[in-house]
């Protein structure tokens, strides 16, 4: 294991009706904006309830936060921000509404000229707004995680820091019933992927890291499919919303190396085809897996056998076996395994090499050898 | 899965070296007091190390704390705190050690008359000193947690309070290569048996904790009989580490039934007849199992396949076999695994049962329904 350090202080209340605990822990006197996306908590009660929940507290609302929040938006919130003299912010919503209240948590608090820096030139953030969440759509572990992605015309740039780690994030089960199938798969494989990116490396004989990873896989493995099909199973939704907090929280990457390529891919068919996150990275990952297939040998054999219960073969046909049975899985949840799912041909892997090398993402993996010529290598395998 | 509050913001720095982190988590002007046990951290060279640390600062140290801290020995603690107005604490050693510096440091602030209210009465901690802690003996999770168990007499008392949970806790595995086979296979079943009491109860759908705990079991019973043969393997000491700290940090335990009948009942055994805590569950725990056999079926048969990997035979001789397994895992890492085993008999049950009652202790388990009566057939069947 290598050394590391880890420490994660949001406070988590899980579990049907937890959303009341927002009251005790968003200040009495705070003046608070509560930031969402479009409007889905509208119909399905969750604006109500936090609505009584702050009868007697002087808040305002932001919403229209998009998938991939977008900066100009986020940037009219900060406008707001500072109009009201807004000291706390209440994310409700998906990643993407968390990821973006981070960055205006930073960005109404940065003192540099421009908060684009943030991002883009990675200037630290000195101070945030302090924030809370509601989380509705498990997926991308922002709820009690440091990082927030944000995305200015075809960039999709993130950036980290503990200023911004919500202080407390309520999940709630129930609230995710009202949920697409599309937003349940892609959800799933999100946090799938997260998990993998974690894993699929290089044995560093970590072995309490690599068991909780490799539960967190069988866990969404098994659970994912009976979401899409039994919808109103609380118990299941209240396993994936674990995992998926669990798989991005730093616990599972924390002593282990990380290989990142396929998100960093993925947010290319994002930013260049809008393409959604968790489907630009089941069309990724198995082409990474396949392009690594010798140098992760070890790891996808383990992952073969302890997740996938894959119990013969030699190792060439394990390895096929388990990239195979990952692609079905993606299938299963109904997400594309190729470019060509996507609509995507040749064509486009020229611009996404391009995209890739302004964004400085020339290095990737867990040993930072992957150039762009590797990655024309991956997108050419997954290109069908 | 049940509601559940989870929440720990302890800072860890794990690995080889990390110590010298102790010199930016702890304050420049803080008044600190280092607490240590018997003195072996003299021989292994960590007090010099430390020392080091500290050579420009204001400190002191108080040594001494036993293995199951006095409270007299941890009140004369409170003294010098007092007298050389110390303001941080800082516990090098196990979970003793830590232990009786969490007690310190709410005794230090006690408002009330008496600070042994805070153990017999639970008086609640408000306040304490910030404290962090250096771990040399992986075992109790008190690293991180905000437990603490204290002793007076032949009373053997905890209290749980946020304010005594460490800021910060450095694992070093190599500072854990000097200690003796003994305490590594007390260390190990400590934190097995920690698990298992958060893991053998009911099934309530929590596929997450359940697969962590099973990770954690798995990883003791691998790592153990290797640190007992292989003194210097740096890797298995950090594998077991890791898995202690993660074992009581209450990840596993939020959302799920615990059970811990076996901790209480091997308190008594300690306080009464001075055997090592991590021998007072050896004994007990299979006992437990074998009382319990019916009603924790499901979660015995779920840990025979899945940790134990027993894939045949009809449930009543794979309950009998997880038990036997776990007995002999138990012997193998050199504890006892009866009362016969530490030369106690018949006569010792009566003792122990009283004391168990004038403790309160009358309504265990996840069920809170083993009484004295349950207590003393467990103890029966834990006589050979």
């Amino acid at each position: 294991m290598n050394k590391f350090t880890f420490q994660n202080t949001t406070k988590v209340h899980f579990g049907e009706g937890q959303i009341s605990k927002i009251s005790k822990e968003i200040p009495k006197d705070a003046r608070v904006m509560m930031i969402y996306g479009g409007g889905s908590i509208k119909t399905n009660g969750l604006y109500n309830t936090i609505s009584k929940v702050f009868a007697s507290r002087t808040w305002y609302e932001f919403s229209g936060i998009e998938a991939n929040p977008q900066y100009q938006t986020l940037m009219e919130a900060v406008e707001k921000v500072k109009l009201k003299r807004i000291d706390y912010l209440l994310a409700v919503g998906g990643g993407s509404v968390i990821d973006g209240a981070k960055f205006i948590a930073a960005a109404a608090c940065y003192q540099g000229d421009d908060p684009w820096d943030i991002l883009s030139k990675q200037q630290k953030v000195e101070s945030a707004l302090p924030m809370g969440c509601v989380l509705t759509l498990p997926a991308t572990g922002s709820e009690t995680n440091t990082g927030s992605v944000v995305t200015r015309d075809k960039n999709k740039l993130g950036f980290l820091s503990p200023k911004v780690r919500p202080r407390f994030a309520i999940l709630d089960p129930s609230t995710t019933l009202s949920l697409s199938k599309r937003q349940i798969g892609n959800g799933v494989v999100d946090a799938f992927v997260h998990t993998m990116e974690q894993y699929l490396t290089y044995p560093v004989n970590a072995k309490v890291q690599d068991r909780f990873a490799e539960g967190l896989l069988m866990t969404l493995m098994e659970e994912g499919p009976v979401a899409l099909v039994d919808q109103d199973n609380l118990e299941t939704r209240g396993n994936i919303m674990w995992s998926a907090t669990m798989a991005l929280n730093g616990l599972i990457g924390s002593g282990v190396p990380q290989d990142w390529t396929t998100h960093m891919i993925g947010h290319e068919l994002t930013g260049l085809f809008n393409i959604d996150h968790a489907r630009s990275l089941s069309i990724v990952l198995p082409a990474v897996m396949q392009f690594r297939r010798i140098e992760k040998q070890q790891k996808i054999l383990q992952y073969a056998v302890r997740v996938l219960n894959i119990r013969s073969g030699d190792s060439e046909r394990v390895i096929d076996e388990a990239i195979r049975m990952t692609k079905q899985f993606f299938i299963d949840m109904g997400l594309p395994t190729s470019l060509a799912d996507v609509d995507l041909g040749k064509e486009a892997i020229e611009t996404i090499l391009t995209s890739l090398e302004s964004h400085g993402m020339t290095a990737l993996g867990e040993r930072s050898d992957i150039g762009i010529t590797n990655s024309r290598e991956i997108l050419e395998i997954a290109l069908y």
